[in-house]
Protein backbone atom coordinates (compact mmCIF):
# COMPACT_ATOMS: atom_id res chain seq x y z
CA UNK A 1 0.00 0.00 0.00
CA UNK A 2 1.07 3.75 -0.44
CA UNK A 3 1.32 5.25 3.12
CA UNK A 4 1.47 8.72 3.86
CA UNK A 5 3.46 9.19 7.32
CA UNK A 6 2.72 12.62 8.96
CA UNK A 7 5.44 12.72 11.75
CA UNK A 8 7.60 10.17 10.22
CA UNK A 9 10.98 11.60 11.36
CA UNK A 10 9.62 11.48 15.65
CA UNK A 11 9.60 8.66 18.29
CA UNK A 12 6.54 6.80 17.06
CA UNK A 13 6.72 7.89 13.53
CA UNK A 14 10.11 6.07 13.13
CA UNK A 15 8.87 2.85 14.57
CA UNK A 16 6.25 2.48 12.78
CA UNK A 17 8.66 3.30 10.00
CA UNK A 18 10.89 0.38 10.93
CA UNK A 19 6.98 -2.00 11.04
CA UNK A 20 5.72 -0.70 7.80
CA UNK A 21 9.03 -0.64 5.36
CA UNK A 22 8.76 -4.69 4.70
CA UNK A 23 5.66 -4.36 2.99
CA UNK A 24 4.25 -0.93 2.51
CA UNK A 25 5.47 2.15 0.06
CA UNK A 26 5.70 5.04 2.57
CA UNK A 27 5.66 8.65 2.14
CA UNK A 28 7.30 10.59 4.79
CA UNK A 29 6.14 14.17 5.90
CA UNK A 30 6.87 16.28 8.54
CA UNK A 31 7.07 19.85 10.03
CA UNK A 32 11.11 20.17 9.32
CA UNK A 33 12.33 16.74 8.25
CA UNK A 34 11.13 14.02 5.70
CA UNK A 35 10.50 14.05 1.85
CA UNK A 36 7.43 16.40 2.38
CA UNK A 37 7.13 19.48 4.51
CA UNK A 38 3.61 19.92 5.97
CA UNK A 39 2.19 22.31 9.08
CA UNK A 40 -0.71 20.17 10.05
CA UNK A 41 -2.28 23.25 12.09
CA UNK A 42 -2.66 24.85 8.98
CA UNK A 43 -4.93 23.48 6.44
CA UNK A 44 -3.70 25.38 3.30
CA UNK A 45 -0.41 23.43 3.78
CA UNK A 46 -2.17 20.37 4.14
CA UNK A 47 -3.78 21.31 1.14
CA UNK A 48 -0.81 22.09 -0.67
CA UNK A 49 0.77 18.49 0.79
CA UNK A 50 -2.05 16.41 -0.57
CA UNK A 51 -2.02 18.46 -4.16
CA UNK A 52 1.45 16.60 -4.59
CA UNK A 53 1.61 13.01 -3.03
CA UNK A 54 -2.02 12.43 -4.20
CA UNK A 55 -4.36 9.22 -3.58
CA UNK A 56 -3.04 7.18 -1.21
CA UNK A 57 -4.02 3.78 0.65
CA UNK A 58 -3.40 4.89 3.85
CA UNK A 59 -2.99 8.03 5.91
CA UNK A 60 -1.33 7.97 9.24
CA UNK A 61 -1.05 11.44 12.16
CA UNK A 62 1.98 11.01 15.06
CA UNK A 63 2.51 14.53 15.42
CA UNK A 64 1.19 17.42 17.28
CA UNK A 65 1.90 19.49 20.76
CA UNK A 66 0.03 19.73 23.68
CA UNK A 67 0.86 21.81 26.72
CA UNK A 68 2.09 20.46 29.82
CA UNK A 69 1.89 21.96 33.57
CA UNK A 70 -0.59 22.43 36.42
CA UNK A 71 -3.99 23.20 35.80
CA UNK A 72 -4.08 25.69 38.28
CA UNK A 73 -1.42 28.04 36.78
CA UNK A 74 -2.60 27.23 33.00
CA UNK A 75 -3.86 29.79 30.80
CA UNK A 76 -6.14 29.38 28.17
CA UNK A 77 -3.89 30.31 25.56
CA UNK A 78 -1.91 27.37 26.57
CA UNK A 79 -4.95 25.21 27.14
CA UNK A 80 -5.46 25.78 23.44
CA UNK A 81 -2.23 24.76 21.96
CA UNK A 82 -3.16 21.16 22.17
CA UNK A 83 -6.49 22.08 20.31
CA UNK A 84 -4.54 24.09 17.32
CA UNK A 85 -1.63 21.51 17.32
CA UNK A 86 -2.61 17.75 18.63
CA UNK A 87 -6.33 18.05 17.87
CA UNK A 88 -7.15 20.41 15.10
CA UNK A 89 -3.54 19.54 13.18
CA UNK A 90 -5.49 15.35 13.06
CA UNK A 91 -8.75 17.14 11.99
CA UNK A 92 -6.93 19.52 9.31
CA UNK A 93 -5.31 16.29 7.88
CA UNK A 94 -8.56 14.14 7.55
CA UNK A 95 -10.86 16.88 6.62
CA UNK A 96 -8.84 17.34 3.74
CA UNK A 97 -7.05 13.58 3.71
CA UNK A 98 -10.51 11.82 3.26
CA UNK A 99 -11.02 12.78 -0.65
CA UNK A 100 -7.22 11.43 -1.71
CA UNK A 101 -8.25 8.20 0.28
CA UNK A 102 -8.08 5.21 -2.62
CA UNK A 103 -11.48 3.09 -1.89
CA UNK A 104 -11.04 1.07 1.47
CA UNK A 105 -8.40 3.31 2.40
CA UNK A 106 -7.93 4.05 6.15
CA UNK A 107 -7.09 7.80 8.06
CA UNK A 108 -5.20 6.57 11.68
CA UNK A 109 -4.33 9.10 14.06
CA UNK A 110 -2.80 9.22 17.34
CA UNK A 111 -4.53 10.21 21.17
CA UNK A 112 -2.73 8.72 23.86
CA UNK A 113 -3.89 6.61 27.80
CA UNK A 114 -3.73 10.10 29.52
CA UNK A 115 -7.36 10.10 28.12
CA UNK A 116 -8.57 7.95 31.05
CA UNK A 117 -5.21 7.63 32.67
CA UNK A 118 -5.32 11.38 33.89
CA UNK A 119 -2.11 13.01 35.76
CA UNK A 120 -1.31 16.06 37.41
CA UNK A 121 -0.13 18.07 34.79
CA UNK A 122 -1.82 16.46 32.26
CA UNK A 123 -5.16 18.27 31.63
CA UNK A 124 -4.73 19.14 28.04
CA UNK A 125 -3.52 16.00 27.44
CA UNK A 126 -6.74 14.11 28.87
CA UNK A 127 -9.30 16.56 27.21
CA UNK A 128 -7.71 16.67 23.56
CA UNK A 129 -6.42 12.30 23.99
CA UNK A 130 -10.05 12.32 24.73
CA UNK A 131 -11.29 14.22 21.59
CA UNK A 132 -9.14 12.38 18.78
CA UNK A 133 -10.68 9.55 20.32
CA UNK A 134 -13.98 10.82 19.90
CA UNK A 135 -13.56 11.97 16.57
CA UNK A 136 -12.64 9.34 14.93
CA UNK A 137 -15.30 7.77 16.44
CA UNK A 138 -17.65 10.29 14.96
CA UNK A 139 -16.05 10.26 11.48
CA UNK A 140 -16.22 6.56 11.31
CA UNK A 141 -20.03 6.84 10.24
CA UNK A 142 -19.83 9.44 7.75
CA UNK A 143 -16.91 8.07 5.20
CA UNK A 144 -17.55 6.65 2.12
CA UNK A 145 -16.26 3.97 -0.10
CA UNK A 146 -15.35 1.72 2.75
CA UNK A 147 -12.97 4.36 3.80
CA UNK A 148 -11.96 3.73 7.64
CA UNK A 149 -10.49 5.53 10.47
CA UNK A 150 -8.97 4.69 13.91
CA UNK A 151 -6.70 5.84 16.63
CA UNK A 152 -3.83 4.46 18.35
CA UNK A 153 -3.59 5.37 22.04
CA UNK A 154 -0.76 4.64 23.70
CA UNK A 155 0.87 5.16 27.30
CA UNK A 156 4.47 6.62 27.23
CA UNK A 157 6.38 4.84 25.34
CA UNK A 158 10.13 3.40 26.95
CA UNK A 159 11.88 5.50 24.27
CA UNK A 160 10.14 8.67 25.54
CA UNK A 161 10.20 7.65 29.38
CA UNK A 162 13.33 9.84 30.03
CA UNK A 163 11.34 12.80 28.44
CA UNK A 164 7.88 12.10 30.36
CA UNK A 165 8.54 9.79 33.51
CA UNK A 166 8.86 12.08 35.51
CA UNK A 167 5.20 13.33 35.17
CA UNK A 168 3.41 9.90 35.10
CA UNK A 169 4.60 7.84 38.66
CA UNK A 170 3.80 3.92 38.31
CA UNK A 171 2.82 3.87 34.88
CA UNK A 172 4.52 0.73 32.57
CA UNK A 173 6.23 2.43 29.32
CA UNK A 174 5.03 0.47 26.78
CA UNK A 175 7.80 -0.35 23.66
CA UNK A 176 7.35 1.79 20.74
CA UNK A 177 7.72 -1.58 18.14
CA UNK A 178 4.61 -2.50 20.28
CA UNK A 179 3.04 0.77 19.53
CA UNK A 180 3.72 0.55 15.83
CA UNK A 181 1.91 -3.34 16.12
CA UNK A 182 -1.36 -0.79 16.43
CA UNK A 183 -0.86 1.33 13.48
CA UNK A 184 -0.54 -2.23 11.39
CA UNK A 185 -3.63 -3.00 13.09
CA UNK A 186 -5.61 -0.18 12.14
CA UNK A 187 -3.86 0.30 8.41
CA UNK A 188 -4.30 -3.80 7.35
CA UNK A 189 -7.33 -4.65 9.34
CA UNK A 190 -11.04 -3.93 8.63
CA UNK A 191 -12.13 -1.79 11.70
CA UNK A 192 -13.45 1.23 11.88
CA UNK A 193 -14.26 3.72 14.77
CA UNK A 194 -12.31 1.63 16.68
CA UNK A 195 -9.25 3.17 19.68
CA UNK A 196 -6.56 0.77 19.81
CA UNK A 197 -4.97 0.90 23.06
CA UNK A 198 -1.78 0.08 23.77
CA UNK A 199 -1.49 0.50 27.52
CA UNK B 1 -25.65 26.61 48.60
CA UNK B 2 -25.14 29.13 46.01
CA UNK B 3 -24.98 27.89 42.47
CA UNK B 4 -23.66 29.70 39.97
CA UNK B 5 -25.64 28.71 36.52
CA UNK B 6 -24.69 29.91 33.10
CA UNK B 7 -27.09 29.06 30.15
CA UNK B 8 -30.10 29.58 32.81
CA UNK B 9 -32.24 30.86 30.27
CA UNK B 10 -31.80 27.42 27.89
CA UNK B 11 -33.73 24.60 27.94
CA UNK B 12 -31.36 22.21 30.06
CA UNK B 13 -31.09 25.23 32.32
CA UNK B 14 -34.74 25.93 33.14
CA UNK B 15 -34.62 22.63 33.71
CA UNK B 16 -31.78 22.74 36.80
CA UNK B 17 -33.68 25.66 37.84
CA UNK B 18 -36.69 24.29 38.42
CA UNK B 19 -34.74 21.05 40.24
CA UNK B 20 -32.36 23.16 42.36
CA UNK B 21 -34.87 26.38 43.29
CA UNK B 22 -36.62 24.70 46.52
CA UNK B 23 -33.49 24.10 48.25
CA UNK B 24 -30.60 26.71 46.90
CA UNK B 25 -29.46 30.35 46.03
CA UNK B 26 -29.45 30.26 41.71
CA UNK B 27 -27.27 32.91 40.29
CA UNK B 28 -28.58 33.27 36.80
CA UNK B 29 -26.25 34.33 33.92
CA UNK B 30 -26.33 33.86 29.83
CA UNK B 31 -25.00 35.74 27.11
CA UNK B 32 -28.60 37.64 26.62
CA UNK B 33 -30.41 36.91 29.76
CA UNK B 34 -30.48 36.25 33.40
CA UNK B 35 -29.23 38.52 36.16
CA UNK B 36 -25.81 38.61 34.62
CA UNK B 37 -24.72 38.61 31.15
CA UNK B 38 -21.20 36.90 30.38
CA UNK B 39 -19.89 35.68 26.93
CA UNK B 40 -17.72 32.16 28.33
CA UNK B 41 -15.94 32.19 25.48
CA UNK B 42 -14.18 35.51 26.15
CA UNK B 43 -11.91 35.08 29.32
CA UNK B 44 -12.02 38.53 30.27
CA UNK B 45 -16.01 38.04 30.42
CA UNK B 46 -15.64 35.53 32.82
CA UNK B 47 -13.36 37.19 34.45
CA UNK B 48 -15.68 39.96 35.25
CA UNK B 49 -18.28 37.91 35.97
CA UNK B 50 -16.46 36.32 38.69
CA UNK B 51 -15.62 39.43 40.35
CA UNK B 52 -19.20 40.19 40.17
CA UNK B 53 -20.62 37.00 42.02
CA UNK B 54 -17.68 35.92 44.20
CA UNK B 55 -17.51 33.05 45.42
CA UNK B 56 -20.36 30.71 45.09
CA UNK B 57 -20.43 26.68 46.04
CA UNK B 58 -21.36 25.20 42.85
CA UNK B 59 -20.65 26.44 38.79
CA UNK B 60 -22.84 24.45 36.74
CA UNK B 61 -22.38 25.59 33.00
CA UNK B 62 -25.41 24.28 30.45
CA UNK B 63 -24.16 26.37 27.42
CA UNK B 64 -22.25 26.36 24.00
CA UNK B 65 -22.85 25.55 20.35
CA UNK B 66 -21.85 22.99 18.12
CA UNK B 67 -21.75 23.13 14.08
CA UNK B 68 -24.00 20.48 12.90
CA UNK B 69 -23.31 19.53 9.37
CA UNK B 70 -21.80 16.61 6.99
CA UNK B 71 -18.00 15.98 7.89
CA UNK B 72 -17.03 15.35 3.91
CA UNK B 73 -18.49 19.34 3.15
CA UNK B 74 -17.40 20.75 6.57
CA UNK B 75 -14.56 23.26 7.32
CA UNK B 76 -12.18 23.74 9.34
CA UNK B 77 -13.59 26.65 10.90
CA UNK B 78 -16.99 25.34 10.86
CA UNK B 79 -15.59 22.10 12.87
CA UNK B 80 -13.74 25.08 15.00
CA UNK B 81 -16.78 26.77 16.22
CA UNK B 82 -18.09 23.62 18.94
CA UNK B 83 -13.97 23.86 20.05
CA UNK B 84 -14.06 27.36 20.51
CA UNK B 85 -17.55 27.87 21.73
CA UNK B 86 -19.01 24.59 23.88
CA UNK B 87 -15.17 23.18 25.19
CA UNK B 88 -13.44 26.19 25.70
CA UNK B 89 -16.04 28.45 27.21
CA UNK B 90 -16.59 25.57 29.72
CA UNK B 91 -12.99 25.56 29.75
CA UNK B 92 -12.46 29.29 30.79
CA UNK B 93 -15.39 28.79 33.33
CA UNK B 94 -13.35 26.32 35.08
CA UNK B 95 -9.96 27.75 34.61
CA UNK B 96 -10.75 30.90 36.06
CA UNK B 97 -13.88 29.46 38.34
CA UNK B 98 -11.60 26.92 40.33
CA UNK B 99 -10.30 29.66 42.23
CA UNK B 100 -13.67 31.17 43.11
CA UNK B 101 -14.64 28.31 44.52
CA UNK B 102 -15.70 27.59 48.45
CA UNK B 103 -13.88 24.70 50.09
CA UNK B 104 -15.95 21.43 48.88
CA UNK B 105 -17.31 23.30 45.90
CA UNK B 106 -18.19 21.73 42.25
CA UNK B 107 -18.27 22.38 39.04
CA UNK B 108 -20.72 21.02 36.73
CA UNK B 109 -20.34 20.60 32.80
CA UNK B 110 -22.01 19.60 29.93
CA UNK B 111 -21.59 17.33 27.11
CA UNK B 112 -23.98 14.72 25.70
CA UNK B 113 -24.28 11.31 24.32
CA UNK B 114 -22.97 11.81 20.75
CA UNK B 115 -19.69 11.05 22.36
CA UNK B 116 -20.68 7.39 22.13
CA UNK B 117 -23.75 7.65 19.56
CA UNK B 118 -22.05 8.85 16.59
CA UNK B 119 -24.71 10.54 13.46
CA UNK B 120 -24.14 11.70 10.73
CA UNK B 121 -23.48 15.36 10.69
CA UNK B 122 -22.49 14.82 14.17
CA UNK B 123 -18.86 14.24 14.03
CA UNK B 124 -17.50 17.83 16.01
CA UNK B 125 -20.73 16.76 18.63
CA UNK B 126 -19.00 13.62 19.11
CA UNK B 127 -15.52 15.20 19.06
CA UNK B 128 -16.40 17.91 21.65
CA UNK B 129 -18.67 15.64 23.65
CA UNK B 130 -15.67 13.68 24.33
CA UNK B 131 -13.24 16.07 25.10
CA UNK B 132 -15.31 17.32 27.92
CA UNK B 133 -15.74 13.94 29.14
CA UNK B 134 -12.04 13.92 29.15
CA UNK B 135 -11.64 17.39 30.19
CA UNK B 136 -13.54 16.92 33.63
CA UNK B 137 -11.37 13.79 34.33
CA UNK B 138 -8.32 15.88 33.93
CA UNK B 139 -9.29 18.25 36.59
CA UNK B 140 -10.67 16.24 38.68
CA UNK B 141 -7.10 15.28 39.95
CA UNK B 142 -5.87 18.50 40.05
CA UNK B 143 -8.16 20.51 42.49
CA UNK B 144 -7.76 21.24 45.71
CA UNK B 145 -9.89 22.22 49.01
CA UNK B 146 -12.18 19.43 48.28
CA UNK B 147 -13.17 20.72 45.47
CA UNK B 148 -14.93 18.55 42.75
CA UNK B 149 -15.43 18.71 38.74
CA UNK B 150 -18.23 16.53 36.75
CA UNK B 151 -19.97 16.27 33.86
CA UNK B 152 -23.51 15.87 32.81
CA UNK B 153 -23.91 13.87 29.55
CA UNK B 154 -27.62 13.88 28.17
CA UNK B 155 -29.05 11.98 25.66
CA UNK B 156 -31.33 14.73 23.24
CA UNK B 157 -33.97 16.25 25.68
CA UNK B 158 -38.04 15.58 24.78
CA UNK B 159 -38.91 19.21 25.12
CA UNK B 160 -35.52 19.84 22.04
CA UNK B 161 -36.58 16.94 20.08
CA UNK B 162 -38.47 19.38 17.57
CA UNK B 163 -35.14 20.66 16.84
CA UNK B 164 -32.65 17.88 17.08
CA UNK B 165 -34.70 14.96 16.88
CA UNK B 166 -34.55 14.34 13.10
CA UNK B 167 -30.83 13.97 12.98
CA UNK B 168 -30.98 11.17 15.71
CA UNK B 169 -33.07 8.29 14.45
CA UNK B 170 -33.82 5.69 16.63
CA UNK B 171 -32.34 7.16 19.57
CA UNK B 172 -34.68 7.65 23.10
CA UNK B 173 -35.02 11.05 23.95
CA UNK B 174 -35.22 11.96 27.77
CA UNK B 175 -36.92 14.51 29.69
CA UNK B 176 -35.44 17.77 31.00
CA UNK B 177 -36.60 16.81 34.35
CA UNK B 178 -34.74 13.28 34.70
CA UNK B 179 -31.39 15.26 32.88
CA UNK B 180 -31.74 17.93 36.02
CA UNK B 181 -31.26 14.96 38.42
CA UNK B 182 -27.66 14.41 36.99
CA UNK B 183 -26.83 18.11 38.27
CA UNK B 184 -28.31 17.42 41.16
CA UNK B 185 -26.63 14.25 41.31
CA UNK B 186 -23.23 16.10 40.66
CA UNK B 187 -23.45 19.21 43.17
CA UNK B 188 -25.00 17.38 46.30
CA UNK B 189 -23.24 14.45 45.48
CA UNK B 190 -19.21 14.00 46.78
CA UNK B 191 -17.90 12.51 43.27
CA UNK B 192 -15.32 14.03 41.19
CA UNK B 193 -13.93 13.07 37.65
CA UNK B 194 -17.93 11.35 36.69
CA UNK B 195 -20.10 11.55 33.73
CA UNK B 196 -23.29 11.39 34.13
CA UNK B 197 -24.93 9.53 31.42
CA UNK B 198 -28.60 10.48 30.84
CA UNK B 199 -29.09 8.00 28.45
N1 LIG C 1 6.21 9.51 22.75
C1 LIG C 1 5.31 9.08 23.63
O1 LIG C 1 5.63 8.55 24.72
C2 LIG C 1 3.86 9.24 23.31
C3 LIG C 1 2.90 8.56 24.07
C4 LIG C 1 1.54 8.73 23.79
C5 LIG C 1 1.16 9.57 22.76
N2 LIG C 1 2.11 10.23 22.03
C6 LIG C 1 1.67 11.14 20.95
O2 LIG C 1 2.18 10.71 19.72
C7 LIG C 1 2.46 11.84 18.87
C8 LIG C 1 3.89 11.74 18.38
O3 LIG C 1 4.72 11.64 19.51
P1 LIG C 1 6.30 11.44 19.36
O4 LIG C 1 6.86 11.31 20.73
O5 LIG C 1 6.58 10.40 18.32
O6 LIG C 1 6.72 12.90 18.80
P2 LIG C 1 8.16 13.47 18.43
O7 LIG C 1 9.22 12.46 18.60
O8 LIG C 1 8.28 14.78 19.17
O9 LIG C 1 7.99 13.80 16.87
C9 LIG C 1 7.02 14.69 16.44
C10 LIG C 1 6.82 14.48 14.95
O10 LIG C 1 5.69 15.26 14.55
C11 LIG C 1 6.09 16.15 13.51
N3 LIG C 1 5.34 17.41 13.69
C12 LIG C 1 5.28 18.19 14.80
N4 LIG C 1 4.47 19.24 14.58
C13 LIG C 1 4.03 19.11 13.31
C14 LIG C 1 3.18 19.91 12.48
N5 LIG C 1 2.61 21.05 12.93
N6 LIG C 1 2.95 19.50 11.21
C15 LIG C 1 3.51 18.36 10.75
N7 LIG C 1 4.31 17.56 11.47
C16 LIG C 1 4.57 17.96 12.74
C17 LIG C 1 7.58 16.33 13.65
O11 LIG C 1 8.10 16.66 12.38
P3 LIG C 1 9.59 17.26 12.13
O12 LIG C 1 10.59 16.42 12.89
O13 LIG C 1 9.73 17.14 10.66
O14 LIG C 1 9.54 18.69 12.63
C18 LIG C 1 8.00 14.93 14.13
O15 LIG C 1 8.11 14.06 13.02
C19 LIG C 1 2.20 13.09 19.74
O16 LIG C 1 0.91 13.61 19.42
C20 LIG C 1 2.19 12.56 21.16
O17 LIG C 1 1.32 13.29 22.02
C21 LIG C 1 3.44 10.08 22.28
N1 LIG D 1 -31.10 20.27 24.38
C1 LIG D 1 -30.64 19.03 24.18
O1 LIG D 1 -31.35 18.13 23.69
C2 LIG D 1 -29.23 18.71 24.58
C3 LIG D 1 -28.82 17.35 24.63
C4 LIG D 1 -27.51 17.07 24.97
C5 LIG D 1 -26.61 18.10 25.24
N2 LIG D 1 -27.03 19.39 25.18
C6 LIG D 1 -26.05 20.46 25.47
O2 LIG D 1 -26.48 21.23 26.57
C7 LIG D 1 -26.07 22.58 26.41
C8 LIG D 1 -27.29 23.47 26.60
O3 LIG D 1 -28.29 23.05 25.67
P1 LIG D 1 -29.74 23.72 25.64
O4 LIG D 1 -30.54 22.97 24.61
O5 LIG D 1 -30.29 23.85 27.02
O6 LIG D 1 -29.36 25.16 25.04
P2 LIG D 1 -30.31 26.39 24.66
O7 LIG D 1 -31.73 26.12 25.03
O8 LIG D 1 -29.98 26.76 23.25
O9 LIG D 1 -29.77 27.54 25.64
C9 LIG D 1 -28.43 27.93 25.56
C10 LIG D 1 -28.06 28.68 26.81
O10 LIG D 1 -26.68 28.95 26.80
C11 LIG D 1 -26.44 30.34 26.92
N3 LIG D 1 -25.27 30.68 26.10
C12 LIG D 1 -25.07 30.41 24.78
N4 LIG D 1 -23.86 30.85 24.39
C13 LIG D 1 -23.28 31.41 25.49
C14 LIG D 1 -22.05 32.06 25.74
N5 LIG D 1 -21.12 32.22 24.75
N6 LIG D 1 -21.79 32.53 26.98
C15 LIG D 1 -22.69 32.38 27.97
N7 LIG D 1 -23.89 31.76 27.80
C16 LIG D 1 -24.18 31.30 26.58
C17 LIG D 1 -27.73 31.01 26.45
O11 LIG D 1 -27.80 32.27 27.07
P3 LIG D 1 -28.81 33.45 26.57
O12 LIG D 1 -30.18 32.88 26.40
O13 LIG D 1 -28.73 34.41 27.74
O14 LIG D 1 -28.23 33.99 25.29
C18 LIG D 1 -28.77 30.02 26.94
O15 LIG D 1 -29.06 30.26 28.30
C19 LIG D 1 -25.44 22.68 25.01
O16 LIG D 1 -24.05 22.65 25.13
C20 LIG D 1 -25.93 21.43 24.31
O17 LIG D 1 -25.00 20.93 23.34
C21 LIG D 1 -28.32 19.72 24.86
Amino acid sequence: MKVLLVGASGTIGKAIIQEFAPRHEIIEAGKNHGQHQVDITNIDSVRALFSKVGKVDAIIAAAGNVHWGSFNEMTADEFRVGLNEKLMGQVNLTLVGQDFLNDGGSITLTSGSLSHDPYVGGAAFTTVNSAVDGFIRGVAVELSRDCRINSVSPNVLEESWAIYGGGVPGTTPVPAAKVALAYRKSVEGRQSGETYRVW
